[in-house]
């Protein structure tokens, strides 16, 4: 393989593969990325057989082939390079690289690219279309609340797509919890999928903020592909049968509260202070006509603030996780959200003023005085 | 004790005595600061019995009276308070101080200030004076070469300040190499102190960048006494004899080599990449009469580098742990330099191409081969 190319391009390429590459493996050929060069294009891939990601730059094929090189080592390298065209060599035993830049040479230990475990072939069953900006504000709005990996719950470490009648809805819960967003996609069926939490995390990086960005995703029984611009992401999907989250967030409310979303935020977040020192200590909110108090105690302290709102049925004492309070609204961008209530010993859901784009369930406390 | 004063004031001042706050210490009020009002101003002091830190500000004081409170918690308070004026007040018991601050109110548990520790008075023996902005300079390009803690040698944690013949010389010293700053000061006596290196570190966190700002130091047998603007910080000395450095910087050197400073740093910087992987191993300078290569060698890989330089004297091979060279380069802000050498075997010296400014000597290491 001899090719020559943009460092920059090739710069970002590696940055983007190399998420999926391996830290601590048994095999070591995973912790590399695969070089193939053919056409007018080098493409790179990163694979830890779980998640594998795929990216394809513009280069001057001198000659083809392909080459697997330690990721880590491979990036640290052309990140110091001078900004100036980079040549890549190996020699006919694939045992090494040079790479050539201005007036560095390095030389590097490879393998064959024929060791290195490609992408597997997938069949699509299901496709639909998204702006890459949406789904990038879907994932960040959700993905906060899936399960621990240590949970014992493993269909709760990833997120639901659901789509349904026309809407795609994004769904994470961790048992104390449930984040909802929801967006308008074309599709003719129903269908529901677990991806992994991992690779959300990992797409969401790789997804572009333009907006006429578009990502297209197929579905297998088995794989999700998400494909955007000139990189493709393959997870293998959870299986398993995840929380049927309608129900719950289909429930009928008594009473609501209009606030202001920053104002609750940032009294939510002095309050969690005091509460953070004696750990999961609950913060309680006592809902009144026009006003919120939030209140907490423990041995170093107390916090007491006063919120403005609007009420519409019945004042309530409850107690809540801040945590579970603030990752909610930190991750909307209303300046007023609503939040509906029955009892101090049921849910409530804080979600927009207008629509029902977005929705996130949380259980309360039980107060113990 | 009842005041009222300005978040912003605030803020900035807890931050900076919390740099003298101890984290893990048998004496629990050791991780509290001082709050003490009188007159006009609200005092602060942090005090780990090694270093102190004391800072006031404008304050509306309606009751002096001194406290001792928590410093993280308290920190974390006021960072997340609105930006309006805070109102500190506590009762007649010194057991907890309210802080009231727009809508938000906290209270926290807080000692009797008589318990916290004062700094000592100190008498003072020698005075200087130097630019803030240098001496911030100064610590910054030179720090980086003190001993560690376990190195065995106490004395080398810290640095030299060895005010002689009308220069301040900055030393540090790591048994490796020697790094030298001076600048011109006032004095009509020679002395020599060393001052602890976290005390230079936090020091140099509260020096301003601006041009006019002065510092000023007071020494006495045990204690150095920095004052800048409403701040003053008090460091323990280190005892002990320090090496004697002058021998090592006045030795005579047959060859020099100049060279550009940042083309030099990226050079050394990427060729190591290849030394980092196999630990501690050397890079190599082959100097010859336009150029100098710079190769390293290790298992996984080789670097090859050029840099054109300009030589007076005789060539050379020579190696070094690169991180010395890097340290050295990166605190370097002249776009030439020039390096001062003998043999292969004996120390080079890295320093400006005009003046004696600074200095940074360090020992090669002998090739196996």
């Amino acid at each position: 393989m001899i090719i020559i190319c943009n460092r920059q391009d090739l710069l970002k390429a590696v940055g983007t593969v190399s998420k999926a590459v391996s830290i601590r493996t048994t095999m070591p050929i995973l912790e590399d990325i695969l070089l193939e060069a053919g056409g007018e294009t080098l493409t790179l891939l990163g694979n830890d057989l779980e998640l594998g990601i795929q990216t394809s730059i513009d280069a001057v094929v001198k000659e083809e082939g392909s080459i697997a090189v330690n990721a880590r080592m491979f990036s640290e390298i052309i990140r110091r390079l001078p900004d100036e065209d980079v040549k890549l060599s190996t020699g006919s035993d694939s045992h090494n690289m040079t790479i050539d830049c201005a007036r560095s040479t390095f030389t590097v230990a490879t393998l064959p690219g024929d060791d290195f475990p490609r992408l597997p072939e997938v069949a699509s069953e299901h496709q639909i279309m998204i702006s890459q900006m949406v789904l990038r504000d879907m994932i960040g709005q959700t993905i906060f609340s899936i399960a621990p990996e240590n949970s014992g719950r493993p269909i709760l470490t990833g997120e639901l797509m659901d789509v349904r009648d026309g809407y795609l809805y994004l769904v994470a819960v961790d048992g104390f919890r449930i984040s909802m967003r929801r967006t308008k996609v074309q599709s003719d069926q129903n269908f529901k999928v677990t991806v992994p939490g991992k690779a959300l995390t990992e797409i969401n990086k790789i997804l572009e903020t333009e907006e006429d960005s578009v990502a297209t995703i197929s579905f297998t029984g088995k794989h999700a592909l998400f494909t955007m611009n000139n990189t493709i992401v393959l997870t293998r999907l959870l299986e398993g049968q995840f929380l049927n989250y309608q129900r719950n967030l289909s429930m009928d409310f008594s009473s609501k509260v209009i606030v202001d979303k920053q104002e609750l935020l940032d009294s939510v977040d002095r309050a969690a202070l005091i509460s953070r020192e004696s750990k999961n200590s609950p913060i309680r909110l006592d809902i009144q006509d026009k006003t919120m108090l939030i209140t907490s105690n423990a041995e170093n302290g107390t916090a007491h603030e006063e919120v403005p709102i609007e009420l519409e049925g019945n004042g309530l004492t409850i107690a809540f996780n801040p945590k579970y309070y603030l990752d909610a609204l930190k991750a909307v961008s209303d300046e007023k959200i609503e939040i509906l209530y029955s009892s101090a010993l049921t849910p409530c859901i804080i979600q927009a003023t207008e629509g029902e784009d977005y929705k996130y369930f949380i259980l309360p406390i039980r107060l113990h005085n």
